[in-house]
């Protein structure tokens, strides 16, 4: 399954010889906080990237930088595992539901650990923190990438159904990342059923 | 709205006179691990609770204790609030979405964190805790009582629809903690269109 490994990311990416220190960093980095939280010591990132503190200190200002950033580089991978390309073929309700089959196929792999947006923003706890700040840019992009979607796709209200839909990814991906459930096509057939009963008629 | 006070805790409650050291201490706790992270320190706690470190560890073996109980005590709360009560009047579809009104009111509050479910699972992300343990088993309960009410709703697949509505739960909870949307009667309809595509023509 090598999308999933793709967004999932892994330690043989990160020891890559050729990656410089600043990606080496961003990748182990992306990595500890989505499995073990953002909490984890610069000693231990430093160690999994195989930096020095010295160089690392050289390379960001502080833990904060590298959060914001490791979840940036991390969010631009997510984002095109998750969304269709823009001139792939499919009608709109199944662009949308492109959404849910990535998610289903994320979500199938033992070390899913949920939506690394969700996780950074309940785990910091502070909309002012430059990574809120990136997991709330890309939030609203997953959203406007739906609204544009269920308006074409002829809903009553494309935007209340983008919004439906972004409570049920949210809902899913945290479900199955916490191991309260294991969604084996729940998400996928709830976003349908929202898209189907916002579309009738039309 | 003294209902979502119940629920969010307040500070007030904390220092009552009346209440014992263990209740001043899992009442202190629920609301800073809520507000800002089960990473919270055992001083910042004592000093919240007025409660000295060794009456601490003579009440609780460990901090994880402390967490577990302290979950365990606000899920009472929680349950309480959101659970319409047994003998409640009203149709199987009201008392589904009872849970759907009450998550909106408490949504409403501004110092609302989400569930505390959910929340205490992203950051321990370690199901063998037993504060993960207790977070299990409450999110089982509620998944049981609209199991319940989807069957006696007739829908045509109650499971199904439980862990549906379960999702925009956790997903809007989730949301609205983090302050991605602001619902507003999101949630509420969301799951609303979910039971009436599942009991459609019943």
């Amino acid at each position: 399954m090598t999308t999933v490994k793709a967004v999932s990311g892994s330690a043989s990416e990160v020891a890559s010889a050729k990656a410089s220190p600043r990606e080496r960093l961003l990748d182990a980095a992306a990595e500890l906080f989505e499995r073990e939280g953002v909490g984890v010591g610069t000693d231990a990132l430093c160690r999994a990237a195989g930096v020095s503190k010295r160089s690392m200190y050289q390379l960001f200002d502080s833990k904060d930088a590298i959060i914001a950033a490791a979840l940036e580089r991390r969010a631009r991978a997510v984002s095109a595992f998750l969304l269709p390309p823009p001139d792939a073929p499919g009608s709109p309700r199944e662009r949308m539901l492109h959404v849910f089959r990535r998610l289903e196929e994320a979500a199938q792999d033992p070390g899913y650990c949920g939506c690394p947006h969700v996780s950074t923003l309940v785990e910091l706890k502070d909309l002012g923190h430059p990574a809120s700040v990136v997991a709330l840019r890309y939030k609203a992009e997953t959203l406007a990438f739906l609204r544009a979607e269920a308006e074409r796709a002829g809903a009553a209200d494309p935007e209340l159904l983008a919004r439906r839909l972004a409570l049920v990814f949210d809902g899913a991906a945290t479900r199955a990342g916490t191991g309260v459930d294991r969604l084996d096509g729940l998400a996928l057939s709830t976003a349908a059923a929202l898209i189907d009963a916002a579309c009738a008629g039309r």
